[in-house]
């Protein structure tokens, strides 16, 4: 929830005449994205959406994460086409921040998936890895296995004020995965933040993927794996098989696991939910309350590592063969 | 700045089946409008906008404000026109709320609005006073003259947390308003709420109104007192003239103010002005921080109680017959 920084009519004006979209119509703050500030955008041209990047999104990368969407949408992925600037470049500045449009995309996106979605995104996100493939950038994973460490280290002196306890259970959860992480996977572009708000669906068909800005290059399964996470579990914590299944079944109707991915599965899982639940347990601890920044409550990924914990092969989310 | 409920697509697909608008294709939630949860809506038919109605309104009063919408928009004021239900009706409920959904206005709401806007101000707020005279509803102003006495008692124990001495300066000021207040003047439809941010533009042209939630039935000149608060002082609290002049021409353009009225403005934005100071100050001491509920610095409008305390004729206003 957000827009952090309000834009007057004047200094939209003036961002809008580096565009070919003509004039100005109207614009809203809309209420959706954590890390920057949105607006639905009316120029004559028609509708789009104006993102403002505030100071969590660094700008060097820019350059990545709106090439990549060019890139993706110029192959057939439906996700937004940054809309060229009349110098050519996707990045503008306004209000003091760097700020890009984006085409508007239709479609809802499910409060509560159901496993025909579930396909759906995995075949959308198979589609994503292999049209990334020829992508010429590339960027690494600041939250990637050797980053939760450090991260760890700012919260584990406080983590038991989240749940007594905790700092001794996410200490053994952090260990068993670093070292059974996998050395080598096959890599390439990843969404890494593939959760239900970032896929829209009209009906039951699919209608197109946002919201790039943790895009990276990391395996392609971890990618899966943190889809397993978004989509898979119910609101009581409980793994939905079928769903499980109905997500691998679609990325593989694309692209199928190599034996080796599908073996990683597990520890790629737990893994991915330990990223969700050292970010948010860093952001639990250190926003303070009443920031405009949406603090979003650790415990539900703490609820899935001890889930994965159990699981011994991909099997047991729904994989087969 | 809101959305407060959120809704699932199979709840609000339902709530579309009862109108005449198409199938769903699109919503987002605005960061727009204090006191309810809004979404920018696309159906088959178009662009609305969903509102549902938080705590802070009165189910009551829904049919007084979409009626007068109606009947305004009927009657050529450019505002939201009510989308009717297939059942004739203009409110129905989602997610446990009362909704509705209104047609989308182009337009952008004025940040820094110049004089020329304050004209069109103006003259449209004189318009929507002369279409409002034949409206069959009425509504009493919860906010008048006679309602802030015991708001203040809530708040004035406090006030001098907000500055020293200022329960004492807002005393005085309230009990001299009182005593001048006006018996009678030309009542009828007031919006009671024309903030810049509820007043669309498409270049300097006024493109419509929007938020009726506070209309009402009450004086007026007491609606232009409030938009001389509204829209006529800096951003440094120092009140101007010219926007002033020009608000009230425009207004006068279209519904001449009688002897009275004009000789009553200065009570009257003293008034409107100790509205918003006892609401905000209210607000601002009672409503915990990091509620959703966008709190207002109360200090905005005392900083104008103190301007009008040395006012003695709407010649200083910017008034002329």
């Amino acid at each position: 929830m957000a827009v952090y920084t309000d834009i007057t009519e004047t200094e939209l004006s003036a961002f809008l005449a580096e565009y070919e979209i003509g004039g100005l119509r109207s614009y809203r703050g809309i209420a959706e994205g954590s890390e920057n500030s949105n607006f639905v955008l009316h120029t004559e041209a028609g509708e789009f959406i104006l993102t403002l990047y505030e100071r969590r999104v660094d700008e060097a990368d820019l350059p990545f994460f709106l090439g990549l969407m060019q890139h993706l949408a110029k192959k057939g992925v439906s996700c937004p086409l940054p809309v060229e600037r009349r110098d050519g470049g996707l990045i503008g500045r306004l209000a003091g921040r760097p700020a890009a449009i984006i085409t508007f995309l239709e479609g809802i996106w499910m409060r509560r998936p159901a496993a025909v979605h579930c396909r759906e995104v995995g075949k959308a996100l198979a589609e994503l890895h292999l049209a990334g493939a020829d992508f010429p950038l590339s960027r690494q994973n600041s939250l990637s296995v050797k980053d939760w460490r450090p991260l760890w280290e700012q919260a584990c002196d406080r983590a038991d004020e989240v749940e007594p306890g905790l700092a001794t259970e996410i200490e053994a959860d952090l260990s068993a995965i670093e070292e059974s992480w996998p050395a080598r996977l096959p890599s390439g572009i990843v969404h890494a933040d593939l959760f239900p708000d970032n896929v829209f669906f009209l009906g039951e068909n699919l209608s197109g993927l946002i919201d790039f800005y943790f895009a990276c290059t990391d395996f392609l399964a971890y990618d899966l794996a943190t889809c397993l996470n978004a989509w898979c579990f119910e609101k009581d914590f409980s793994f939905n098989i079928t769903k499980g299944a109905a997500l691998i079944a679609g990325y593989q109707s694309v692209r199928p696991l190599a034996e080796a991915e599908a073996a990683a599965v597990p520890v790629l899982a737990r893994g991915s939910a330990m990223r969700f639940t050292l970010t948010r347990l860093y952001d639990w601890l250190t926003i303070p309350d009443g920031a405009l920044v949406q603090k979003r409550d650790p415990r539900d990924y703490i609820r899935r590592l001890r889930f994965h914990r159990g699981i011994s092969a991909a099997s047991q989310y729904g994989w087969t063969p």
